[in-house]
């Protein structure tokens, strides 16, 4: 019995079952602890930025921790773009890191590195053990703090002598992880709400763990009895969506327009979210996006009970149920290729019970409207702003659901983290890949403007392009293992789109896009 | 004149002319800013990755800084591994990082994070220009620092209204960064040094800026002179090879040989280098691996000047001129494909003035004695031990030199940066690929056995094979834009190479492995 049996045995009591891994000499003992831990799946990722989104993917689907297994600092530098996308979606998740022997540190041998500076820097909890005998105990700290609640990336440092050392004492049983309560609520706030949502024009403002059905089902009420607007935050961990499933207005990403949809409202009520902010700065555009007289109110502040809040209001507002207006979804689309077919296209098309992880960026602007209507699904989109999520987040969300998948990608995003591919091969996920080509970084085209960065000359014009050459991007999932289609019209991606959620297995589409919108 | 355009004025100034970019909206300006500065060569990479190996390549061929773009603290964060390996080859980057405005940080908007601490892990400098104005000096300073000696990493953070903020006042000239002087001897060492040089069984450990080859032909006087061992570090930032440069013996990377291989040495004076210790530690086996009563003397720290020391030695011990003993490259294989004729045909097509990117791991493990009278080349290795090197480091050397660079891969290593390929297309670089495919992590089963993880189970084995699905690497890159062949057998492989030195452009030959060695 070694630190990492210990480490495994854990896990296992606490149900964290998921191992997403790239491992190296110093998790070698981790990994050959595996072998006897049969209903551990330990999944092979060859970047370790798939790693972690998949991590990602899983726990937002599943609420439930993932472990990732990476190989000292520059293995946790490799996923720590997506442990920010992680932290930001404030989803649990344990990030184990082997590093050298305790006693080896000093010597300063080529891998050494400030591990510690670079995951305090994603703002959750740090665990090192320093025996072996600490590990369980660690670890399950380690779980707990990753649930919280506000569940956070909790991350486990293992050095290689603590993984391979034998315990002292093997306990009689493993530490079971405590639950957090949750972040209080501020009851106090309740009737000050209740006045505001009544007699201003109030927004209740949906975020994090307030955007399921049920709740957004109740946050309905709440505004049809209040004369409140819904809105949603821009970017949500797992949204629930589709035909039958009440939806908020959703906040724009633009700061200029959002400053705009956001001009009236005297009230803005969080639940779950933060206060909305610009994504970036922008040249005159104020970084606050609601008005400077507007009250925001904290209800319901995130890793709080967010359905009590929602149902203490519905409560005092004596707010009756609501029907969800019916609509239909779009007919599948027929003729040219472009941003409105292809988004009609994934609406028509959708099977029930599926999961959008969507990095389509500029070329999906028009997927979140046709989807209104769309068989009811779940839509997880780029909390943290770093690019590479998608590909990742839909191997984790397939191995956490096991129902159909949809990966949405653009050209340039898909190139951050195109290694999740072979694990949908590997893993046989059901995982469908759509990737528009724009052959571009459309959306540079477009912030550039908006900061004011004006003139187009070669050399810029060389950073935004992605035309020379052209990315086969069919020809690099099919090098990965995963089956590719390219598409001409908007027909033949519907035809391509039911194959592929016909057939078990991943599979791959690229849609060439003549211009961005 | 905005700060973007102080930045790169500054930046021509002191000859900073090349830029590995990854860019996002922070760094609009910046990239607006380049369409006015023709001279400045603006690389596009599709993975920050690519970027920050690029900068380590290109200084370690030419000794001169070159500038990365990255995106604010995920970009950092994905560029960070090949910085890493930087930050060991002891070279200077410049490394430039978009970041919120200075007004927005605070709204913790989704891209927020600490940029300086995920930064401060690479153990070089940071510089945040606060106005405009102060955008010049603390690039200069930036450059002074990345020079040093000894080079380093130094982080510049561009807070977005910096960049787009009009300076007060343009400068009549840019500052220039002043270059520091050398880290001093301890003369007063010398003579300790040639008493023992003399008088035991010494080695003179050669590393850092002491692997050039007027540097190693001293050494080579010394060790004639003084009967001491000339030896090696594992892993040179670049060392110049082949026929007519005299080739320490080097420092073999396995600890538990390398202690055998230093069990006599009394003396080992450390010139460029540090102290040679494990790259990771092993049950029973020391971190150091000079003797117990080994005296360690520093003679020429990293930074110093590695030449004066060398010839100071020379002068003292009154060393003549040696010859360096001649010898032949390996005939061109015939035959099977394995690691013995893969390094045998690269060491007999090897072009003179070729730089090879050493990537290729248990593969590669005859290259190094089969190219020791090849045509005089140049080889960089893995310092850092951050595997994804491989490829972008040939772009940036073959960007600094012009001349052809072969980039040695396994088909693990090459997946974690594979996005270099395609800048090595657009760029029209004289890059050969030669990537060997033996569909595992072989260097893992190897490291598994070394820590004791014994026992090989489905868990385990499922992590340690690329077999289920094999990765098409030719696909891959001609996906990317190289165009790609597959050999079967050494003749192949020599022809394949030989076709490739004689072609403009990059080319890739993928080398199937039937095992490990």
């Amino acid at each position: 019995m070694n630190g990492a049996h210990a480490l495994l045995a854990t896990m296992r009591t606490n149900d964290v079952t998921t191992v997403f891994a790239n491992p190296g000499t110093s998790e070698m003992h981790f990994v050959a602890a595996l072998d006897d831990a049969p209903d551990v799946r330990a999944v092979l990722c060859l970047f370790e930025g798939v790693a972690t989104g998949a991590a990602d993917g899983y726990a937002r689907v599943t609420g439930r921790v993932a472990a990732t297994l990476l190989h000292l600092g520059p293995g946790l530098a490799n996923g720590w773009a997506n442990l920010h996308n992680a932290r930001r979606a404030r989803v649990p998740v344990l990030n184990v890191i082997g590093d050298h022997a305790t006693y080896h540190a000093r010597f300063d041998a080529p891998l050494q590195s400030d591990i510690a500076a670079v995951a305090g820097a994603l703002e959750g909890s740090i665990h090192k053990p320093r025996r072996p005998d600490d590990v369980a105990d660690e670890t399950a700290r380690a779980i707990a703090d990753a649930y919280g609640p506000p569940s956070r990336v909790a991350t486990l440092i293992l050095p290689a002598d603590v993984s391979w050392g034998a315990l002292e004492r093997t306990p009689s049983h493993w530490p079971t992880a405590a639950r957090g309560a949750a972040v209080p609520l501020d009851e106090g706030l309740l009737d000050h709400v209740v006045t505001r949502l009544r007699t201003t024009r109030a927004a209740i403002f949906l975020g994090g763990a307030a955007t399921t059905g049920a709740a957004m089902e109740l946050a309905n009420r709440i505004g049809a009895a209040s004369g409140a607007t819904v809105m949603v935050e821009t970017f949500p961990t797992s949204m629930d969506r589709g035909a039958g499933v009440f939806q908020p207005e959703r906040l724009i990403y633009l700061s200029e327009f959002a400053v705009g949809q956001l001009a009236e409202i005297e009230t803005l009520v969080l639940v779950g979210a933060s206060e909305p902010v610009g994504f970036f700065a922008y040249p005159d555009v104020p970084s606050r996006l609601v008005a400077a007289d507007c009250e925001v109110i904290a209800l319901a502040p995130p890793g709080s009970d967010v359905s009590t809040a929602l149902a203490m209001l519905v409560d005092q507002l004596d707010a009756p149920r609501v029907r969800v207006p019916a609509g239909r979804a779009p007919e599948p689309p027929s003729g040219a290729l472009n941003a409105q077919s292809f988004a009609a296209a994934i609406a028509a098309t959708l099977p029930e019970g599926a999961v959008i992880s969507d990095e389509s960026n500029t070329s999906g602007i028009h997927l979140y409207g046709a989807t209104t209507f769309a068989a009811p699904h779940r839509l997880l989109t780029l909390t943290g702003g770093s690019i590479g999520f998608g590909l990742p987040v839909a191997v984790g969300a397939a191995i956490g659901t096991g129902t159909r998948v949809i990966a949405l990608e653009s050209d340039g995003s898909m190139m951050y983290t195109p290694q999740a591919l072979w694990t949908m091969a590997r893993e046989g996920l059901d995982v469908t890949v759509v990737a528009l080509s724009n052959r571009r970084y459309a959306i540079l085209d477009f912030e550039r403007q908006r900061v004011g960065a004006s003139g187009v000359g070669e050399a810029s014009e060389r950073l935004l392009s992605l035309d020379d050459p052209a990315i086969d991007l069919c020809g690099v999932a099919r090098a990965l293992g995963v089956p590719g289609t390219a598409v001409t019209t908007a027909d033949e991606l519907v035809d391509a789109l039911r194959r592929s959620f016909a057939t078990p297995g991943p599979s791959f589409i690229e849609v060439p896009l003549a211009s961005a919108f």
